[in-house]
């Protein structure tokens, strides 16, 4: 099939946070583009600082050997460089400035006929501007955190969610042996996905998420009661983002280092040290940190982004632009940008992974 | 929450082939049961043949400690042991019976008021029958071959399809460095989900599966095509229930080896025999054989088994018997066993799965 | 072959830090003992804590059946407990005493006729003195640090070096998408193997270990140097013994955090600080702390504590206690504890691993 | 330190069977040979027949970057093409001539001053030649058979060791809960070292190798006995290698599949059929084939290749040629090629990992 006559070429970039499986869309892209529909694939360097700056790379089928099974982005990736809010300096200070007008010349000095925009809840916000503005955009959700409206799941989370819980998996080892609490600190700041669903495939007793407020006592207590049941460790895993009822503490050891949990090992060790000190257990902290966003993508996020490089490309020769290409059950469907973004999907109450947590009485400090 | 007075006590068994996570299954089961609702438990071993020789254990939280990442099952399993079709001997030779009545027996003696069975499509088509004869019996769904209708996806699948994509990461780093062609047999005798999956995922350059016959000089063009381009290596996934157009070799080769296309190799040694022949390359043959069934599962399947267990016994204390839980979505939902078996679920002409292996140039063989 | 007459019962025990591969030392030890000698098997719990308070258990094959892919100890194991310096309350306050005698009479109400002692260089050096005063013993070299006295290598050294690869595996694909700089921190108190064997095996571009004070001029030099050269990322591990050359940071950082330097992340925090202040490269940190520990042991660790497990055996029945098992080249050997005990073996700076680092450009911050 | 004025330029080329960690030790060939030495470093393909047909490529510090971890070889690799026993056709049929002068032709071309043979006994044994013959040359031992004299180990074989253990470890589990015998043919014609090292770290009942003529009746006994015992499954690992007392099945067999014993699954079907018929339980066949040389090396392999790589290039600086690099214990040393070929290294029937497995009650076929 031959694409409508308009669409030539294609332009492709990678946003926001690093994520299992980039590649494999990008490999998909431009396979399915040249192969398929005889388009031609350029490339814009991190993020859409490419764009913005005319940083970019033809991408032949030849660039895209051996890439599905790696980590990371060919393209490179970055969080910064929002072209409606662009940090410029003015008469010696920084100020912020749109300047996506730069991102059109661009796009028309290399005969971009439309931008496929893989990226998480920040990049697909800017694709629907981009797209208000005119642009024929078509965007892919991605993030480890799973935390996108509009899809059933994300790639690049189950790769997280594998990681996590093979860390499970040795540290119950370890734990055991030692008589140990063990606190695992996960990804997930403003949502419990990769924590509840590690804790849940890793046989955690304690799972303490940003969409529940945790009561230290709750944790404590079950810990005790495990003791008294001759079970004397305990493994509990703490999405970076989870707070207590009073969130004072939290919010205050945030400001102390520089908004950067990750840094200081943040909620995890929060948790740790008021365990030890509540039940004189020996409490250890493992924080996987970026090890959640590396490696080579599972199967599943291999798949999925496969199916997502190629259903976007399809969305590009039947010219639905302004949409973004998601999972719906079984099938790849494709959702308006307008609907995907501005909001994450935090782990509902009433979901039945909660619920099965739950009734496995797993503690989940409420 | 309590169950419904009348039931007290659940028993659990695993039929058919052995899948990854049965044990995530049998530990959600033991806990949610009797953490949650105050049941009993008890095991009953080996498949339906414990239920008709009355070979059981009674499962308590202990016995589950453990088990949610060990593949296997520990109640055992088998395939064998269909009650409404049972292997006698009578005047020295045998005949097949009708048992099925000891089971009901077995179940009253243990005072069992709800079964859950965990298995295949045979061993929910005898669940089926048990519930129609007046059984209160729940199905949980399994399969690595993720052939089961009315359901998403099966627990188990997905561990299958990691390993065989593992087999294939490893299978290309060696063809490409020795220019051969490298074939990969998969599970998968009447649909080809894992060659299909495992084909896209790891890359693959030919996929062989039951639902599309295949010629072999689209395989040998697909071969040379390539050699063309410089790419001096290939690697074939092939379903152990592929087969060619004319499919006389295969029905007689199966005879040969007494249906076991395990046993010699089967079509993978069929089809590189007829590659090495042809193209004159270095062709290899990796069977996978039971390695697909085991191992610890993978995070995906241990929640996937954990969400069953969980679903199987709130069916239970719902009362919902001759149901079966499955997946619709991110949900769990349950079905009718009747519209659950009988059928396998074959991969659809038009998925967009198999569209995705097509546009990136994948040969189906037809 | 019968074991000497004197020998009708074997005790075993398993001290210090986790290492993967101790349950399958003590697998080898009762199926050898048992089968090949004749002998019965009592194991004591929690290091020697259970020879001091008489905690035990009998060890039969069925015992260890399924234990040697499995991580942990089925013992369980402590760093306290010396026997020599047990803490008791006198008086109200806590004081150290000799109870080492209890050990004895243990040994005697348990008939137990030899001890073998799996532990690192602390429940080593208890070994040795217990022999000193009497006690048939034999000792076998644990420890995921391998900076044991008298062997070519310790098990579980090769699991936590997997471990700690396999990390710097997935942080490279990342650090090279977002053109970040990794700090890895890895076990390694006193000796930097770990360290320096990961770093080595994962690519490192600088490797900081205790043996070599480090500058961290040198650490940011070499950041900028490959910045220079267009290589965006870089790759840092820190053995959490490593140390400036002017240590006194580091020294009163740990008092801050009672020396565990775990516990705040310790060095490898320190380090990514100065570097992103130094060179404004974003930095992150990621501890695995007791991933190391934990986690099925390799084929290499597994084999190797089974012929420890065997040789120990082996020295009990030829009645050569007060000896160690250990690993010279590709054989099995014994030696005295007296030569194996009291000194830590560091990285030797001549050593042609240290050179092949220095030689592959890799910074080791001197 | 400079290398001696003559030594400008270094030709290396990877012979023989593809091994994991081969790339490791053309990457450290390629960075110490530039950084530390100053010198030039150029790649001959596909083994001996690239410096016969003169294909080759200029190998910088950019060629290398990432292949640590990977697979397979960049300069591709193969069995053929012996220089002093090459076909060619003369008068329409194929005669073996001597066509080292060429590869003296193509070394002076490219300025080559010293060259860097990586591969197993043939490849090595050729090298010995052509040092004979005048050729500046040394040697690097690899082998994922470990079967090579005058080296402690060779890179390549820790990691098909840990492919076929996590082989063992999955046929376990489905091997319980089936009670089924499960057959795992793995590599190692002439020596069984993966074999027994993998059996002994995987837990098998039965492991048979070439160096032990194995009498099927005792294996049937070992299975009979356990089924006494109650372990309703076992698991028989076979070297491809391996052969019965009297050979004539296997050798007829080989004949019949042209030479192949990988192609029809050889022996590991033969030993299935013979248990399945005398005991009556369902035997399983797993052919691991070549995925036991494909992966990405274990750290142990990626240290001992870097290591190997490190130290060739030293031999060559030091102008000490006609050498191997080889292992002895935690040293890297050096040995005459004419100690290291002509013959395998067998498992010395003495050897204590031999004697391990035999106490621990594994069943060699003896």
């Amino acid at each position: 099939m031959a694409a409508p006559t308009k669409i030539k070429r294609i332009g492709v970039l990678t946003g926001g946070g690093d994520a299992p499986g980039l590649n494999a869309v990008i490999r998909a892209v431009v396979k399915v583009a040249i192969r398929e529909y005889g388009l031609s694939v350029i490339g814009f360097l991190n993020g859409f600082g490419g764009l913005i700056k005319n940083q970019a790379r033809e991408l032949t089928e030849k660039d895209v050997v051996g890439i599905l099974p790696r980590g990371g982005t060919i393209l490179g990736t970055t969080n910064r460089d929002n072209p409606f809010h662009y940090p410029v300096v003015k008469g010696g200070k920084k100020v912020f400035v749109d300047v996506s007008d730069r991102i059109f010349e661009n796009i028309s000095i290399h005969g971009v006929d439309a931008l496929i925009v893989i990226g998480g809840d920040g990049s697909l916000a800017i694709a629907k501007e981009l797209y208000a503005k005119g642009l024929a955009v078509v965007g892919v959700p991605k993030t480890i955190d799973n935390d996108l409206l509009a899809t059933d799941q994300t790639f690049g989370f189950d790769t997280a969610l594998t990681t996590a819980t093979e860390a499970l998996d040795k540290l119950h080892t370890t734990a055991e042996s030692h008589h140990r609490v063990m606190v695992l600190e996960v990804m997930g700041r403003y949502a419990g996905w990769i924590a509840l669903a590690a804790g849940v495939a890793g046989g955690a007793d304690v799972i303490l998420i940003p969409e529940i407020p945790y009561r230290i006592e709750k944790v404590i207590d079950m810990i005790n009661q495990r003791e008294v049941q001759g079970k004397k460790f305990s493994i509990i895993v703490v999405a970076e983002g989870a707070k207590p009822v009073d969130g004072e503490l939290v919010v205050q050891k945030r400001v102390e280092d520089s908004f950067d949990p990750i840094r200081l090992g943040g909620i995890g060790h929060v948790v740790a040290q008021q365990v030890e000190e509540a039940t004189g257990k020996e409490t250890r902290v493992t924080i996987l940190g970026h090890l959640q966003r590396g490696g080579s993508p599972t199967a599943f996020d291999r798949i999925l982004a496969t199916r997502y490089g190629t259903g976007a490309v399809r969305l590009v020769v039947e010219g639905r632009f302004g949409h973004m290409v998601c999972l719906r059950g079984t099938s790849i469907d494709a959702v308006p940008l307008t609907e995907a973004t501005g909001q994450i999907r935090a782990v509902p109450l009433e979901s039945d992974l909660l619920l099965s947590a739950r009734q496995l009485g797993i503690c989940l400090g409420d």
